[in-house]
């Protein structure tokens, strides 16, 4: 059982994802639990403010530190947290590697970005790991910090029906999937590979393992030269 | 005005973060337009299943192409595509070039991938531009969609606030942001730098600037060679 407790100023994002996905079937299944905190509950600001504008100048808003460190210490005298997760485009990538490690942890805090950012002081003092999702920019860290929440929970044991389609995906051997068919055999004039209906399972396997490799080697040459290193 | 139509077997998922987020503050203001299709409504089956097992073996489920080429030929019979977007793990990484490149289009289709994915005859035959967001595996595609969707329609001009927020964002320069404060100036004993109280703009200016390095040059240090090559 995995805790997640996510720290948001627009809590209201993350209720479809959450209950509409991997992550209900994990919480339903007992494998994970997730808790959303909206970060005005604990502002000390009449307003609920939660943001204020940067010291010397700039664009944007930044979070201010006082409901962060308030709701994280509300939690953390709860709950022993392995991380507290700073989603943010200024850190290092999540990947594959960082969700299997984090799929063997018990509680996890994630507070979700903001505009232009967060004070420091609070990822100086609270957070322990700080992850992108990408080189792109969004407008808060609610979908970063959901993908890290859905990319942790299917790799949970029991959690996705058969554990054989979580180990054969794309990643998990430095190779990107084979093109992948479904009936009909034929639609609109397109048909798929004789092979995979040929039922040699050692030609199929074949067949696969080249196309992976090709289709790796063209689109994710960086990826490719992982695996040739890794053979 | 970007339309967005987003297909998916799960559309439910989709419905708080494109309520709840700049996507709604977008589609408010005029500037973008969202849309979400059920593949399930388009499914000729009796059951209206989407998915079917893998010609070849294996596990997971594939999507079917039934379903997806009905529901793409409605929409492009209504709409001129200039792209139709594949989410999928299996494809080159998204970046904030592509989300620059996507924010000057009008029609944009976004299909969300399913479990093992799609018949590959979908992808041969509609896709136009594939997209991972990460090296990490997700149930699905709904979440990247939304990453997209929310990196490009921030970009429209008007939609931020101020435009200068969006162009000095990580990425924008090559550059990660540097350290940000707001108020209080002290807080639980840590303080802000110096400098950023000082109203000295042009020592603030180069303070921000020689963080922003070495930040990049520690933790992306492959951003950083980009940068270095730039200058």
């Amino acid at each position: 059982m995995i805790r997640f407790d996510l720290l948001s100023a627009v809590p209201d994002l993350l209720h479809s994802p959450l209950n509409h996905s991997i992550i209900k079937i994990a919480r339903e299944k007992g494998y994970a639990q997730t808790e959303v905190h909206n970060l005005r509950d604990y502002s000390a600001d009449k307003h609920k403010k939660v943001d204020d504008y940067p010291f010397g100048g700039g664009a944007g808003m930044v979070l201010t530190p006082q409901p962060v460190f308030d709701c994280h210490d509300a939690l953390a005298a709860q709950h022993r947290y392995d991380e507290v997760i700073f989603m943010t485009p200024d850190a290092p990538v999540f990947t594959q590697a960082d969700a299997n490690r984090l799929s063997l942890k018990s509680n996890i805090m994630i507070l979700c970005g903001h505009y232009k950012g967060v004070d420091q002081r609070i990822r100086d003092e609270i957070i322990t790991a700080e992850y992108s999702i990408g080189d792109y920019v969004l407008s808060g860290g609610e979908l970063p910090a959901l993908v890290v929440v859905d990319a942790v929970v299917r790799l949970i044991p029991g959690v996705i029906g058969d554990a054989e389609s979580a180990l054969s995906d794309s990643f998990m051997d430095d190779l990107l999937d084979a093109p992948q068919y479904t009936r009909p055999a034929e639609f609109r004039g397109l048909e798929v590979p004789e092979v995979l209906r040929s039922g040699d399972h050692k030609k199929i396997r074949e067949w696969r393992k080249r196309l992976s490799e090709e289709k790796t080697k063209s689109i994710r040459p960086d990826l490719y030269d992982i695996y040739l290193n890794n053979q």
